[in-house]
């Protein structure tokens, strides 16, 4: 496999790692500012980055950069990442 | 150049072609069938692909699959010609 080809698959897979943090990084921000997650806005938020980084991933897969399962994990793992914060939040309200 | 390299950035290209275009058409498609493009769901899916798109062309320009400038002229097109479909149809109003 050429040099070049592989440094794409991993640019491919750094960069969508890089935005799934991001995500998670923002929704730590806002739970830990407005401390209500059942806020509009933060579904709003939180919809938006999700559905940005989900056209990133089916825009990888159909590149051939990563495969399905990879762009699944990826994104179940973050929502997982996710819903531990968001429980987290609920408890010390 | 590897050929598989030139592979990536044809079919990139190829895709966000591909994906401009299916905005394009699922715009005439509501414009005929709504007769009325300033209803809130033909703006609401307009904002919601556009966005998705951006975020396509962002990441293959990331990846170097794309110039910046290609990726800025891919969707200024893609907008002129929606520009074009909505002044059409709001003159045979």
């Amino acid at each position: 496999m050429p040099d070049l080809m592989i440094d794409h698959r991993e640019k491919a897979h750094a960069l969508l790692k890089a935005d799934a943090d991001k995500i998670l990084r923002l929704i730590e921000v806002q739970i830990e500012n407005l401390t209500m997650p059942q806020c509009p806005v933060y579904e709003d938020v939180l919809d938006t980055q999700m559905y940005g980084l989900s056209r990133e991933i089916d825009f990888a897969v159909r590149l051939e950069l990563i495969s399905e399962i990879e762009g699944k994990a990826l994104l179940e793992n973050l929502e997982k990442k996710l819903n531990i914060l968001h429980e987290a939040s609920q408890n010390t309200l």
